[in-house]
């Protein structure tokens, strides 16, 4: 891949996570900063279909560091999954005169980004930008950080009424099939038990907890049910719960989309600004079809391939603390 | 009603609401300053049921000013709707020396209070704690800027979201059989439209209203929805609404109980200070079974039975000007 | 004033304050509603002495109700004090086509706009626009429960510090000439004392507040001081307290500009798209040279020239809700 | 170091950090957890020095994973400098039947907490808890990611004024003879410049990068001045550049001690919470005169010795993102 890079595109894809902006906005000023030119792709890979993309400069991406969601837009394409999609994306692409593709999303979008550049060899970069954390290849995902605060502080709230009515109550965060949110804002939070796919726990193991809590004088409870756990929605474990422990007063409040906005984070403001440099700078070395990603705190370039192939998994330590601290 | 005010008791009842720990700090401290002896009963009537109360100092309420919840817990008390229950309550009240007794809470407390006011001669004086702002003789009740506030924070979010991908959000908020909640959401956080109790609409003027904002090439849209309104549950009207929209790419979130907890704002802390002191003065001036609030800035004492009885109304101008903002 | 109202101006103007981009929404919005052309006036009055705008449409204020500052831009203008510059706005004014104007600011600006509209028989209307809270005409300003909100966050986070240490701060707060910020945050952040310019404090007065708590084992104290107080800043009367209360671990922090900013809480939307529609709907009803104000929460129209004359005052009432609290 | 522990004590020393109290309940917990007794030992040194400390239970830590500060009150204490200091120290330490020490603190406590360790033969571990993030042995120290939200959230407000008047600000940032909140809240706020202890940027530097925005028509600024940098005070530094570029309107903020307050984050309390639990495994395990660290995500134990004497330093890769982020 030697051709020099003179023209780049930038898209942001599948959920938004807080944090895309300042992703764009580092991709954006490094590619000016370097003498690159820079396209922003709208809409993700449909904005690529369709040829909707403009040039971007330093003031097109001011005042965006602090703004939750993408200016961008996201949609999931399906089109893009089709080979005529990518065929007519690629036209696009050269008729712009774009060198190379930076996509900031998740799996799904990486997927489409590795059969893409690899049909048509061109150098593409992916920027983990989702709120699940759940992509190898790098410590952390932009948006994780923030929306395991918005997760938290929901609870900090809902905790005042637990403790001022003594109830029991199961919140219910995001995270696909990973935990992740769920276990930082149960340790965060201070719940009493929390509900992860990645971990085998039955109701019956969750109400022995409880009558423990109850037995110690735990007057009020939060639990923490991850969205995709294999026990049901938390309406439903709640349900089972409280079949046996009917003297709780039970609650249960979905978090929802509230989760994907707000400004992002210090964390994860740095973490993009890392990572949008970082993938424009991978470009001119030649790197391609990578996820750039931070491990153990340092810039690290991992295959797209092996980003989305491995599942990255919840710490066990972190297990540990968390039951540990829930007496 | 001319004996002396030396000993009061306070509490708090039904639902809890950001600022109750404010305002059981200002009628602590303003008895203090008065050398007046006062008492927290826990749990709400229930606690005056079976004597569970202590006597607070100065210390007692040391950094709660800040604290959502109420540090003297809440409860519903079945018992004390009956006259049985309400006896043991007057013993309970005679026999720890109270004189008077301050109820923080919103109208179901406040009808307790009443009865138990006239039923046993005894000088009882209700502060509005609801974030609901549903009661007559206050125009802010305590909890309602903090709920306010807590709710348009989750549509900023939400609007993150529905902004990057072109949805169409629908958020519930709380308020039961009141807009209040609803209507300052809406206009606080620009929202095409509100349904709320008051309010007659159908789902077909929603759908006009929709209809309008999506050929003003409105991309994204949030609709606010009160948990008592007429046409259903927010689930119910975004399934009507889809019906007919199946063009729009629809989501629903129940904010639910975070919407009671969180540190309370200036003007609740504010407005709760004052109302404490207030009642605690107005025992003294010898008001008995009123309830204290704020009209024009002014506080103002009304009868406990007038204010639960009147039902507060959504203010018409501010109908008209969300009307007019959603364009 | 028979002159149908058909394009009207906007600018916003002297201190910015959190709620300004809502107001200018509100006139846009509201404009177009009655089908008025609207043009959006930049860096306040300068911008009218150099014709510096253009055309405002209901897209162009689409994610700014969020924002704080202004997007119009402010400054304080000399030239405008001249009658020479008032001449130049003026023929741009017509150029132009506007036929009224619409001022979002403070005292200063209201005071040009009291001239321009005598001097050129132009109907204008003033919204009020400042943290300080200090207009009559008006029970609050736009921006000034932000502000209070922004200053109470930030003596709970010093008050964590002080609780600590045992430490004594004073925190010195905006407000100009009035003391509306710094009451709201003595009483909304629990500060032991507070010096505003309307009352008439002693640093001996304060000294004997501070030796009582410390008689009554307070061991940490916050001091609001509002930043036009007549004892001197808050480094010099700290430095006084110093003197005579040696044993005492004293820090200041002085809050500054961080009070302007931020997103708006919900009653300052509220507030400024009330007073945005109701400037409107009063150029059309044929007001001029007045501002528009809520009172007792209804909309109000005051002469400009007497909204600036009289000086607003804080309520004796609440003082002595912040001194009772304080003990 | 064979002994069994059995009762553990606990204090927090110098400056607090958000996420004392987190780390003290993970400790208290973990104690529990593992059959242990604990002792909260009040106002750091000082408390040990006169035996103020009482045990602690599970319910002696409700509530106290949200809030800033530290329970257990801090203190710098000169006594604990001195052999006679320690040595009473020592004999309340033994008289109160405790087997080991956890010491909550910076730099300053842990040369002590190593002297004591190493006098009287005592285990003693080490919490790194201090905004600073200037210890060796951790990547993060416990309160530095609230303080860089608290001062990123305060630049995101200053810069609301900053671009509705076009100024320039300067804001100082703590961090003591350390970069590291500097750099973030630089890097997370979007400022055009920072000054930081560890890099010896001239004044003619800053006007030179002052002059290339304004050339780029960048119309507001934000500088970053860490509070221990080697130019002088913010103050001196916005003097000199106006000296130079009058045609700014320059203003400074002290951001002060707002930024060591706040509830924590929620990567604070799980760091706390993970340190808390270590530590008391740590001791369990044999450990002593080590503090407790998280290296690459995994919890690692250094001697306290060279914690303290190694420098950590800002990382060059940051100050590059840093500049290309500025242009």
């Amino acid at each position: 891949m030697t051709t020099e890079i003179k023209k780049i595109g930038v898209l942001t894809s599948g959920g938004d996570a807080p944090g895309m902006n300042a992703a764009v906005r580092a991709v954006v000023r490094a590619c000016i900063y370097y003498d690159i030119e820079v396209f922003g792709i709208y809409k993700g890979y449909d904005g690529l279909i369709k040829g909707n993309m403009e040039q971007l400069y330093v003031r097109s991406v001011s005042n965006i560091l602090s703004r939750g969601g993408t200016f961008l837009l996201s949609a999931r394409s399906k089109e893009f999954r089709t080979k005529e999609g990518r065929k007519q994306a690629y036209e696009h692409f050269k008729a712009n005169g774009l060198d190379a593709l930076v996509v900031i999303g998740g799996d799904g979008s990486f997927t489409g980004a590795d059969i893409f550049s690899q049909e048509f060899n061109v150098p593409v970069i992916g920027i983990p930008g989702t709120i699940d954390n759940d992509l190898s290849g790098t410590d952390f995902t932009i948006g994780f950080d923030t929306a395991c605060n918005t997760a938290r502080e929901a609870i900090d709230k809902i905790r005042d009424t637990a403790s001022s009515h003594e109830r029991l109550f199961f919140v219910e965060v995001m995270g696909r099939d990973a935990g992740f949110i769920a276990l930082n804002s149960a340790i965060g939070g201070g719940a009493v038990a929390m509900i992860v796919p990645e971990h085998n726990w039955s109701i019956e193991a969750l109400i022995n907890r409880l009558r423990k809590g109850a037995a110690n004088q735990k007057a009020s409870n939060v639990v923490i049910v991850a969205e995709g756990c294999h026990l049901g929605s938390s309406y439903e474990i709640a349900a089972k719960v409280k079949e046996q422990l009917d003297y709780f007063d039970i609650r249960v409040t979905v978090l929802g989309h509230l989760q994907r906005g707000g400004t992002p984070t210090t964390l994860d403001r740095v973490l993009a600004s890392r990572m949008g440099v970082a993938a424009v700078e991978g470009l001119r070395n030649g790197q391609s079809n990578v996820m750039v990603g931070i491990i153990n705190n340092r810039i690290a370039y991992t295959p797209i391939g092996e980003a989305i192939k491995t599942i990255k998994r919840l710490d066990d330590e972190e297990f540990r603390i968390a039951k540990i601290l829930s007496i």
